[in-house]
């Protein structure tokens, strides 16, 4: 049992739903916390995957804080997202 | 003066920096806050278009709240989401 692990999916090209599950998959394991993070045009899917975390896999969980910020990668800046999901 | 009127910039398909623009073109004719609203793929822009406001465009403007959201349209389900961006 680790409550301190950081729970962590990396959001890419896969379909929403895929990372929607994955989060679910962490909630039903005992995680309270799981943060969907995503860079560029990826961050549209991860919105798609927490809402349809929210509002049709899992109840009693809800998003609880969102942060956006600027990552320079191979020497240009990039938009990514974290999304922090929590049980209510 | 309508210290009340809600600032709204709408993000499309256009380059981030447009919307950028506008949102910076808000707060100088005197807006204290703005609200950044996009839907689907355009959500990616609309961080894109709050980090350039806030890391290029302006200074003493930050990210003060960002909710996502699921509206739906033509029967289908599009995620969403609002940026509010407002003077520190």
């Amino acid at each position: 049992m680790s409550e301190q692990q950081e729970n962590v999916i990396y959001v890419g090209t896969k379909p929403a739903v895929k990372y929607a599950a994955a989060v679910a998959a962490e909630f039903e394991n005992g995680a309270s916390e799981v943060f969907l993070k995503a860079r560029g045009r990826a961050i549209s899917r991860a919105v798609d995957a927490a809402e349809i975390t929210v509002n049709r896999f899992l109840e009693g969980v809800e998003v609880k804080d969102i942060k956006i910020s600027t990552e320079e990668l191979e020497n240009r800046n990039v938009s990514s997202i974290e999304i922090l999901l929590s049980k209510v």
